[in-house]
């Protein structure tokens, strides 16, 4: 017999393996949630775990520190188990708990939901979802009008509402006869109307007079919130989110995408979205507000091309190698049934279209919400999630393009960076003379890690305090105990909590690693920008308006952020935070027809600008990787108070 | 435990059922085949075993013979389990030799076919599918020609066929970029196309150069007869029938409809006709072309209404309640993976509608194969199957019944009646001065009983010979040994065949009960015949044209059948046979998209006359239960003939 069977705690689930199998690959299939944002390469260490019982081979990494070793953490990726074991693991208390920031609707999203739609009625089109529920009120069939039910039913329609082609599904034609009868032939008809053709969504009797429903759902790499809306009255019911259960299977697209041409991974990931993710999200939804799934007749989603990809389980391999296709940007019609999305089977399903491979519907929808389409003005908005996406422009002209930012603004590929949770650093100041921290803690707890607005800060301190040289070098002239050595990488790092003020007993520090990758990514961002500035031919002073969305967004000092040349340096008052632009985008697809069809034309008039194969890309990105940037002129204001700063 | 294990013999089955299940029910759910035509109410005699081994219960019914029961002979609908049991099915046999009656598409029915499609053309119907296979050689994608392979599909549609919007199911996309980079982009796009929305059933490489195929089948009450055919050449490159598993649930629409309300029946009568008989024969022809089931991309069904009903698993239960109102007539597009047809998944069935209740697609498609709706002269087709279903007019009126003529013309509800199968009685002579009879035996062997044909030449003799009276009693005063009386019945009798002839040792008899019984069946057919004529105020030498279709067809006498009043007098070379008229119309449906619209036509045309509720009916069923009528005025050749011989 090859097969061991490993058993989690404290989840106490087991799964039967086969020898050799790495804990990681065990933990997916028993549906125990590791964090694995390197996807098991086993470059990230974030994967730790314990053995209590059992035999097992261990490949070691670089990821993980000896001393952690030594008290018996493995990573579950480099783990192989050769007979029955035992594991602890040591993250999922925190995915049960506090995944992610926490994504209410916030006062500013529904202050953007009311001004999109102003702005959509102003601009002609109607906030009307596009489903309908008729009453029909039938004549009961006697010998003499011996029509079938389904004629009978199309002959009402037509009566009522004008003739034209009906289609339902087989389930709804072999509900009808029951439904007619048991409600004296008095119903409700749930419809969809596209020109003159009626799509029968389902029949009810009419004394069941229940609102019509439908979900719109943000589908971040990350992080995924729904809405559950009353189509009618627009209102929005009930809010959720939660981690997105493909994190087991790497922390961005890209690891994701290889994870998914592996045998069954396709179907894994599409599974640990859908089945894993959005239906809880619409369980946990209709439970609270005591509605059955099947009363949601309608679901938009929007995500990035890849998530849109995995969602309906179609190839996303294309997406990364070159040219870089798509399998869609439009999708033919999709029921809910088919995506497997456990609300009523026949529901419409719209996928918010994407741009290109790397701008998806995500950031349509964000376009749709922010406005850019209609604006005079030029407006640049940033989405930093898990990659960074721009887009600039305004009514005229919109250009995008996908920055290869990383994962760094959510903590990836930094040594203790972690998501915007419990337990982040996620502000800090260092003091000018003494070089000491000071920081603060989402949840107010003992530090963990730190998150991306963390980063920012910490950043910007260092090079404004001149810890840090303009390279992202380490100034080990100064006197700061907090600066020191690390013998293993042979690199610098400053510590910002040391092992007595943690939770778990480790330093928290930033190294010249660390600081190295995160200004690439910076840089990545920055670059971007000035590059969609010389398609349009324009400079940072043209820019009227900064929209930043996603995940990095509410904690994000926009001072800092320029300080570090992360932002261009244009005046405060013309940044905003629209908050999460994609589930505001995805909420008025929900709502107005017009707007899903206004998101389509986004998705075609937006111009995508490959970066890689932009002429001139490479020498503003490594002009860009530096502290703020290798062009000084184009921080004025940075160079002002650096200068004060070193003269004191 | 209160299980059973129940084992049947010779197929060697088991299942485990509940303590008092009868054995009818066990054998359904075995997967054994017992014929039921009575549905298992214990009437009908004919689910004939043994048990061999086991306790049980049993209830007597007057149609099991005290002599078989004594042979330890039980019928399977009254024998209830009481513990673990050996059973010895007799039927089986039978039903896996011949079940029926061999249904190869005969040369009169190529003939009909070739004369319906002429007619289609003269009358300016295209003689195509509509189904296309569209080469697309399209652009491989560049950086600079970054379109989406969806949209690039749509895009090269457009430019080779015209703009449209295009649908595909989700399985078909997600094949999509795998399919167009393993053929370079070099791809067959297979569709149909309506109006300016094309439906893609599958993309394939343009290297896979098969042919497109469909299937049409006529999903008969008794036998299920389906043609594989090539879309392009509207060749017939396969045929197969079978009996419709359903049979062991009842012999007829009434008992099936009855079943399927019942817990779970309407789910396993879908089940029985889909996956038991459909789906099989698929199998044997595709495997006898050799070729994939997937390429099947189009299936036409035709079936009176509750074959369609029971087809795709909707409510048959109205069908036979005032108002008697089925749930369609037209259906909603469907696709064979929603029916569970296994064909191509994505393939669209076509359901030749129906007129009515009583009168189902099948006459509908028997019509369009017929050409009554094309003609100028008056037509009258009738469709003896196990219903008899009545059509009269012209291209200008259409008028239809159905005669509720039950299955006496298939052999039931007669004591020694059976299906047109090996063993089957089919012609029969008396001579006039012995009253000896003369019989020839389908497949040459020892008779095992009488089938529809032979029991019209054995009324027709009997009645001729004056052993008959018109009023169906036997002639008691007759010397013959033949004549004889049942004490058990009470009714007198005439045996065909004596027990030292037959195959199990039976005698073969006709009974008064049986003569009744037969009686109304004809009685029904010609007084349905006679209130079509009187509702377009015709008479009987108004038809010019006489067609008949269904299975009791070509064993007919149609001089017997005047003889008896059955059919009406007039000349015989005004009578023709067309076969399976169904399958015929069925396969035009197939094979031209115009056709199916005729089809439409035809239903909605066609007049439904519901018998029972027409004034004056009851008078002329009356009238037509004497052999040959009350009114013998119209049957004056028969009368002539009658005379003579009494005279003799």
């Amino acid at each position: 017999m090859d097969g061991c069977t490993i058993l989690f705690k404290p989840q106490n689930k087991t799964i039967k393996v086969k020898k050799g199998t790495s804990l990681l690959e065990a933990a997916r299939k028993a549906g125990v949630f590791i964090d694995a944002p390197c996807g098991g390469s086993g470059h990230c260490g974030k994967c730790r775990i314990r053995i209590l019982e059992g035999d097992y081979r261990f490949e070691k990494s670089l990821a993980l520190p000896d001393a952690d070793f030594e008290k018996g953490i493995r990573l579950a990726c480099l783990t192989f188990a050769l007979s029955d074991l035992v594991v602890e693991t040591q993250e999922i208390k925190v995915v049960n708990e506090v995944l992610v920031e926490d994504v209410d609707p916030g006062e500013e999203e529904e202050g953007w939901i009311n001004k999109a739609r102003k702005m959509l009625e102003d601009s002609g089109i109607e906030i009307n979802s596009g489903f309908e529920k008729i009453r029909l009120t039938l004549d009961p069939p006697t010998l003499d009008d011996n029509v079938q039910d389904w004629e009978r039913l199309c002959r009402g329609l037509a009566t009522k509402c004008g003739s034209g082609s009906v289609r339902c599904s087989l389930d709804v034609l072999r509900r009808l006869p029951g439904t007619l009868r048991r409600n004296d032939f008095d119903i409700n008809v749930i419809l969809t109307r596209e020109n003159d053709d009626y799509e029968i969504i389902e029949v009810r009797g009419s004394g069941e007079d229940k609102p019509l429903y439908g979900i719109c759902v943000d589908v971040g790499t990350t992080t995924v919130a729904a809405n559950l809306v009353e189509l009618e009255s627009g209102k929005i019911k009930e809010s959720a989110s939660a981690g997105n259960l493909q994190m087991q299977y790497g922390a961005d697209v890209i690891s994701r995408i290889i994870y998914s041409t592996g045998k069954g991974g396709l179907a894994a990931l599409k599974h640990a979205v859908v089945e894993g993710t959005v239906n809880r999200l619409v369980e946990e939804m209709t439970e609270r507000l005591n509605i059955h799934p099947e009363d949601i007749v309608f679901g938009v989603f929007a995500g990035n091309t890849t998530m849109a990809h995995l969602l309906l389980g179609v190839e996303a391999a294309n997406i990364r190698l070159e040219p870089y296709i798509p399998a869609f940007r439009n999708h033919p019609p999709l029921k809910a049934g088919d995506v497997g999305i456990r609300i009523n089977p026949d529901a419409p399903v719209f996928i918010v279209p994407s741009v290109a491979s790397y701008v998806g519907g995500d950031i349509v929808a964000g376009v749709l919400a922010a406005g850019i389409w209609n604006s005079d003005e030029n407006v640049l908005f940033l989405d930093l999630g898990t990659n960074g996406e721009l887009v600039f422009g305004n009514r005229e002209v919109m250009v995008a393009c996908a920055c290869s930012a990383g994962p760094a603004f959510e903590g990836g590929e930094i040594s203790c960076g972690m998501r915007a949770m419990r337990g982040a650093i996620d502000q800090v100041t260092i003091d000018d003379r003494t070089l000491e921290p000071r920081y603060s803690v989402v949840g107010g707890t003992k530090p963990r890690g730190i998150c991306g607005s963390g980063l920012i800060d910490i950043v910007a301190a260092m090079f404004m305090t001149g810890i840090l040289d303009p390279r992202g070098k380490i100034n080990t002239g100064l006197k700061s105990e907090r600066i020191r050595f690390d013998d293993i990488l042979g690199v610098y790092e400053y510590v910002i909590a040391s092992k007595d003020e943690t939770e778990d007993g480790r330093d928290i520090t930033i190294n010249e690693i660390d600081l190295d990758n995160f200004i690439r990514a910076k840089g990545a961002v920055y670059s971007g920008i000035s590059t969609l500035l010389k398609i349009l031919e324009m400079k940072v002073t043209d820019i009227d308006k900064i929209i930043i969305a996603g995940g990095i967004g509410r904690g994000l000092n926009i001072k800092n952020s320029i300080n570090i040349g992360l932002l261009p340096e244009v005046e405060e008052e013309k940044f905003t935070y629209i908050g999460n632009s994609s589930l505001i985008g995805s909420y008025l697809c929900l709502t107005s027809r017009g707007a899903r069809e206004k998101a389509k034309q986004i998705a075609e008039s937006i111009t995508y600008v490959e970066l890689s194969a932009f002429p001139g890309y490479m020498e503003e990105f490594l002009g860009a990787c530096f502290l703020p940037h290798t062009d000084m002129g184009l921080f004025p204001g940075v160079m002002k108070k650096f200068s004060r700063r070193k003269g004191i």
